[in-house]
């Protein structure tokens, strides 16, 4: 399948000698401006641990930017009490403060609708053509997702795993009109090529782009501590706020530990152009 | 999802800088006594050729352990009169043989009754739910299990890749009780954190933890023998014994090409102490 | 499962410590004679992309090569008139014109009829079991296949991930007659053991044999501007030739950044030996 | 599960002993006005030949009517030339055509772009979960669906078996706001329990209402005349017109031959007023 | 496949002509005395409202019943405020205490975990093997379940359409040693004919047997209110308890409309001895 | 879907009232000459014991009969030690004498290797295409096949269903070649209209045809005699051979209770002509 991309095929075993794929010297993601992004993530914090960073200055630079979470992440909670129900519920409220914080409304966060821990179990072709049609409506400039890649794929636990994967494919599969032609002939959707993924969760080692996020440290460690219910003490004995002094702590520890470089609070990609992620 | 998790996976770049997951220095696998050790295997052989001799150890020092087997192995022999039917009878023989010569009682050995090489067509969902049930009724201080780890992703044959992700997705569903709620409701399993993981099947580069066998060595290759039919002659032209000086060459052979690190026999394994096996 | 194998499951950390795979001082592939050679490929330009030449090569001293192509490649068109139907029928006449330069007849071309991008989601186990019939059936001394492995575990697109781990499996499958019995009993298909399996699409850091094509340069290029419809300008406006000049222009260009390994044009395998690949 | 429906159930053997289930007296399908009526229909030509006549009769009193039509009908021609992707764009016009006759504007016409006979092989419980959220969003006064009744059992093609099966389905789990909470979580939609069912597709023995067409008999038979491409000649050599006279006579012969009760058209429906379908 | 059970398959015509099956003269289900009786429904609350009164005169008359209950019945609630894992709760104590006035032990009672209304969508063939494991154990005299009779294949709801087929299916393979040959190898289960099903949820016209229930109706009635939360006004707001006299009432009008025969309170059923049900 | 199709949709209200499906005056099953006939039974008895005498009567007239046995009946002994492998051969042999005292060459048996009770888990979507694909290869003019009939719905065991539809659905797919179309384009198999269905394991109420078996009873209960494992003794304890006069025993008993009308010995059938059964 696939014309040049097959003429890349042909050759990979030249161009991966360059070790990690070299993004083009003019590309600077946290630039960009007035351009719409989509970011993919399993669960509503992944987003903001990962990127909360880069998501503010591309919202600070007028970005429109659209969040799909893939699930109500109704499962993670300690407090024997919990419901499901009402865990997704509020979740839903902890992201969209959290977004808030980052700079992206409410009406920018659109919830795939799985459940947490069961997106492994779901549909994969039926996935794929849901974000295929997602990308065709929205035609992004950027779309930032979980990345897939070799030293992860030890880890990713369900949902990741799954997520990972279905967002690629999904931007493969827009590219061209005769994957799900129903979208073009029913909803008037024309096919769509990402120019750019910006892929996180990524190891050092294969991280091929960081952004410098000192101007808005602050508002990530905010937003971070607008999951309420994922720290102690609520993930034991859910409540909706904090003891005095804890936010404060956390803050300070997060900060202490945050991924640096060269003395500079940064978030790491791997930035990819193609469905080869090359 | 998952409160303190996602602040590590915050934090993964510059963790992961450090190398292979450093485990905490008090740990020792093999001198734990008297704690609960959950054992999952593919397939009734590979916990013999790669665990008994730390299996071994722990029997000895009173640790109770369970093996649970994902399949029978009713198809490996290139006997042309064997069924699957007796072969399954014959390995589930050699395996209990195998596991009193380690020192792991007959009832302690359960089997989950997949079929040999079909485990990963098995319903994903309904397996983690399975092997969650298991892990909150006998609330283990180690669960022993395949690494599903980036170096092995190449070659893990079926049985294995399933074996080795659901095991991990497992014991990431036990911790919550929002995952397959019905298990608390109507059996009275309360969730459990498990502790530390230690997964076998690993590279070397990925091994951090490594358990001298010395002392144990001659049982491990009993046990190894006890799998009569999994060698030559037996494999080819089923029989329940041994043509004799066979079992010395062999046992001499495996001793000889054994691992070892510095002039001990050693097993090597990869410790992880979180679902994202940190 | 295993016998043998699972000798070799016990010492992996020995072995694997000496690099990648060794394989036999003895064993040239593109010197064999005479020999049959099963070649599975996701996509019908797949095979000429990465192995046209060795291909050549063989088909030369008389070796019996029949190509399976999983899916029908109908999708990979930008021409917006295209239907999906019509450019499956020019990808197999391509398909086919690029057989007849390699030397490949058009009765040794399968095709598998899975719809492009949609191998993913076809059932594993029916696949594994209708692959494993072929190989029994063929009995090949070399199968050449999509690795499956590590490094590329992050860019594998549906169908590729999906062939990759088929073909495996499936060589796996063929070697033990209780896989599929009914094979044997209904069609009279005996157990087969694939000796060699050549992997392509590898990094170079993981290839471990480099087949010199520099007397079939030529006639890989010739084959892969065969699949005219996979290159522009016909893939955004389907046309069945070329304007003047174009092809020569693309052939050096191709020429140019070839794979090379010490002045000459090479393509690159993993060769393994047995499920485990090692 | 279920209530009140509970206490039906307790008592069906009395219940049936009456009969066809006797719909309340002051019911008139046809006399209803100014509500909302969602058709549900296996492919976009079930509706017309079943159900025109009554939906002209609907939509001349103002009521607000929306037809889904499951599957896009891209398989239905003899024409050797045809195409899928030309067949569903065709069958589309067509559709909107028909609805435009009856009196349905073609915004209210939706596609759930399965494609036609694979209906059947879709996912059971997603399918489920996208109706329930368009009845829970448009909170129909009825709900027109093909009959899963007991006759039909025998005949019904795939793609009519799903979707009998499915808008019932569907129709109970909307009722009840814990099936698919996401819905009214994240979609704000709440739970709405279906008045009455409109079953179509019913034997004479199992109609238990009958519907006069005789004043929209003639919008009833252009409307069939609108699926040009399902009937001679355009169906063996597909073209957009009729030869004369070809439609009239057609027109006079399916006069003749459509249903009719004691002198009129009529339409048959099995009314339901619960998932039991009493 | 079957043997004897083919000889009838031979002869069906004949023997149907005959009219519904006619039951042994000998048999008597409600005289049963210190037998096994094993009864699967697919929520906990058919049972009672089919079958209370036939199992009251049952566990009278010292036989041991046990009850499988396929799901768990927390999906059906009117009040807005209610969550799934609350209404499990609540539905498991309603049938402990209507299996309690019933007569049957709350030791007796089995969950079989799955979610209200997704029954249909669990994996079919490990559902039979799950049941088949069940009635090997037991060696029941009598299987009652739900019928999946010609009549009812109409209006069978999710839940009900599956549990219908999967009992009888698993009736049929437990006779078989063949099928799922582990739980007679690891779990020493040996096959088990079950000689009679006795089928609910029939309509009166393939009813064969029926049960003069005069002496218990009144405990009937009792284990019917004991579904409080399946009532009004508990169904609307969750309550525990009644109001004064709305019992009362109820059970009045319950006793009025209750299924009778010759002024007899009964229960029919249709009593099969086959995997034909004839 | 489908042109004329629907315009028997249309009517059906009105046709279905004259009863069961009239078949053309002209049409005589057994009277047939020199035709193709395919037909597809769940298990190598179903044939037998259904259509024996009619196949009979069909190949003294020289039609091409070819039979497409689903399951390999490999489940179905009370002996213990028997193994599914063994069955199968078994099960083989024995159909193969079978066809040979009716007519039926061993060259025109072929087996779709599915195991006993396990069809009813194929994917239904590939299990069509797999029929499909025969029906276009053999164009039969008759397609003899298991009824999936409204009065059997209820005791069709699993095989049985599945069977059942699989084979009508492959004759409404194999009639329109925008279904699957790689068969085709791959295969250059070209669509088939079957003329005419008849099916058996009918009910009297519903069979529609009836062949008179008179002259060739004996052959059909010698063939019933050449599954010697599936009766008495051998299904208790397998051995190849009956006890002297268990055979001429069990004729006449056979005989005795075989299906008659009129005096003569008949085969019951529903005879079809259109994928609505009509």
């Amino acid at each position: 399948m696939t014309g040049m991309h097959s003429f890349l095929a042909l050759l990979p075993l030249t161009f991966l000698a360059l070790g990690p794929a070299a993004t083009s010297a003019d590309f600077a993601l946290e630039k960009m401006e007035n351009k719409t992004v989509l970011l993919f993530t399993p669960h509503p914090d992944d987003d903001t641990f990962c990127c909360a960073g880069t998501l503010s200055l591309l919202a600070k630079r007028g970005n429109n930017i659209h969040v799909f979470i893939y699930t109500n992440d109704d499962k993670g909670s300690y407090d024997p009490e919990m419901t499901s129900e009402r865990l997704a519920r509020i979740r839903k409220a902890e992201e969209e403060e959290a977004c808030r914080i980052v700079g992206i409304p409410r009406q920018n966060i659109h919830w795939l609708q799985f459940h947490d821990g069961m997106l492994e179990y779901a549909n994969p072709r039926d996935l794929v053509e849901q974000v295929t049609g997602i990308i065709r409506k929205y035609r992004p400039e950027v779309v930032m997702s979980i990345d897939p890649g070799s030293e992860y794929v030890r880890w990713h636990k369900t949902d990741h795993r799954m997520a990972a994967n279905n967002t690629l494919d999904a931007i493969r599969a827009a590219e061209w009109h005769l994957y799900f032609p129903n979208q073009r002939l029913n909803d008037g959707l024309e096919p769509w090529k990402v120019p750019v993924e910006a892929l996180f969760y990524v190891t050092p080692k294969e991280a091929n782009y960081w952004v410098n996020i000192d101007d808005v440290v602050d508002k990530k460690l905010a937003a971070a501590m607008a999951h309420v219910s994922q720290w102690e003490p609520s993930i034991h004995h859910c409540r909706p706020d904090w003891d005095a002094g804890v936010v404060d702590r956390l803050k300070a520890g997060l900060r202490e530990r945050a991924t640096k470089r060269e003395g500079h609070f940064v978030e790491g990609f791997r930035i990819a152009t193609d469905f080869s992620q090359q």
